[in-house]
């Protein structure tokens, strides 16, 4: 998918995770001449295919050499184009500075993001980051917990415009293995949403996460005795793994300005469950969110360049 | 593989799982006279695939018309040869009805074991019964707890010969999934243990059950920044799990006798676990405890029907 270019691309921004690449031309100023969209997220490509796959959905964008490209997330991973080192903790997400990649095509001129390290507990984050960095331009004197949901859900500090420290949950993976891999999956509906099963295995698992084990199973069994409603059960599925993230995250979330950045589905499902923590979230597009960071980057290289 | 018939068999038992199906060829006085074992567990089969997967396997044994073949396991379940239908608790094993299942080839005449039910919290099992069934012989008296791990681990409260409550936990299959088709895989040893690593992380989850999500993490993060061993990182996922499933059925277990059935490595790795906590549980084949519940069972018939 490709949206129309409306005018001369100043430079690219690129945010390519795991499971997604999306591409924004962009003007000087950062403002989007055009956007384009690909399935061909990191997971699902080998070291030698991620310039031709890139050169291939921004071709329309380079009509001259070099056009500048700035990339964030896995693609700077080791099983990415290029490994970019992580930046430790804390640092200013805004300040982080783009490591370029030599030997590309002559019509790119490719700078890739870091991510960012916490030694202990040992962490890491590729393409969050950059994320946080969008988030500040809006709020730069934000100081709270910014929650990024997904296959892998952050919780990150941020005080002082750097992240502070940060905390990795996969509850995102296991509800997909879970729901597709496992004896449950004959239990749960692909798609649907049962609002007060979703809070009540929330709250379950926030005031006793040690039941969780338990509890997955609970879900196969009353389908089994009792004909337990898909749907039901996928709600109960997605409660009682983000209840038990956020038994865990407390010490993150609790009496904290909380920001929810992520797909728009996702940080709903988030937003609600700390709304019945009586917390108030605000909610991010993660793909918005991700290019203004990506602009935020690359004007700061800009002033520095000037 | 068949281990060769020393004598005319009198009845087989069957002990049929989701991942494998063992069978005995026995004297009407419970002897072993013959063993058969096959990788056609339920999982691999489709409904009509059942009848000639055991006729294959027995066939050596089936040296007249309606050989009594009496079977446990996922053989009975919805997805198996024919549904038998669960058998609430509290009750006791060793008085469990096979139920008779008819349209058979004319050589066997086979029964079914059913499996267990628990209303509240909703609860199945299908196998273990019979195990249990099989360890009361030897401790008619036995009032404690059995530990059953396997891919859905059972903790079992035995009483007067009764099982008055199970509960199930996924650990296994969480196991299989996060060490197989989770970004952990990368991370993690394919065999090995590291007790240290494994006992380390049974305190940690025990103590803070609600940390497994983020500990789960931390094994890649700790892979990608520290070059974690993939055995440690084995035997760490190992314990985290292990660990948050004790958390959960500390009610069980805490003060308790506990025996612990299953397969060796598994029930190695459960005492462990327990003994760690200051418990000296009893260790018990499964598989041979299985059988013996069998002979339990037919033993029952026998007497009914004489």
């Amino acid at each position: 998918m490709s949206v129309g270019l409306n005018g001369r691309a100043d430079w690219i921004a690129v945010d390519w995770g795991t499971s997604r690449l999306r591409a924004w031309a962009m003007s000087e100023a950062g403002a989007v001449l055009g956007e384009a969209v690909s399935e061909l997220g990191m997971g699902k490509l080998a070291r030698g295919e991620f310039e031709p796959t890139l050169l291939t959905l921004i071709a329309p964008w380079l009509d001259r050499p070099a056009v500048p490209v700035l990339a964030c997330g896995m693609v700077g991973a080791r099983q990415g184009w290029r490994e970019v080192p992580y930046v430790p903790v804390p640092t200013q997400p805004r300040a982080l500075q783009p490591h370029a990649v030599t030997g590309t095509a002559a019509s790119i001129r490719l700078a890739i993001l870091p991510g960012l390290s916490q030694e202990k507990p040992a962490d890491v984050m590729r393409g969050e980051e950059t994320q946080i960095a969008g988030f500040l331009v809006a709020q730069p004197d934000f100081d709270g917990v910014i929650c990024l949901p997904g296959t892998h859900s952050k919780w990150v500090r941020v005080s002082a415009g750097e992240v502070v420290s940060f905390q990795t949950f996969m509850s995102g993976e296991l509800f997909s293995l879970l729901s597709q891999s496992s004896v449950l999956q004959h239990s749960i509906a692909q798609q649907g949403r049962d609002e007060a099963a979703f809070s009540e295995a929330v709250a379950e698992t926030l005031s006793r996460p040690e039941r969780v084990a338990h509890a997955l199973f609970g879900i196969r069994a009353d389908a089994v005795l009792n004909n337990l409603d898909p749907v039901t059960a996928r709600s109960r599925l997605s409660g009682l793994l983000i209840g038990a993230e956020l038994a865990a995250s407390r010490p993150y979330w609790l009496g904290q300005d909380v920001a929810v950045i992520g797909a728009e589905d996702l940080t709903e499902t988030y937003a609600a469950a700390l709304s019945s923590q009586g917390l108030a979230p605000s909610q991010h597009d993660g793909s918005a969110i991700a290019r203004l960071g990506l602009a935020a980057v690359y004007a700061t290289l800009s002033e520095t360049a000037s």
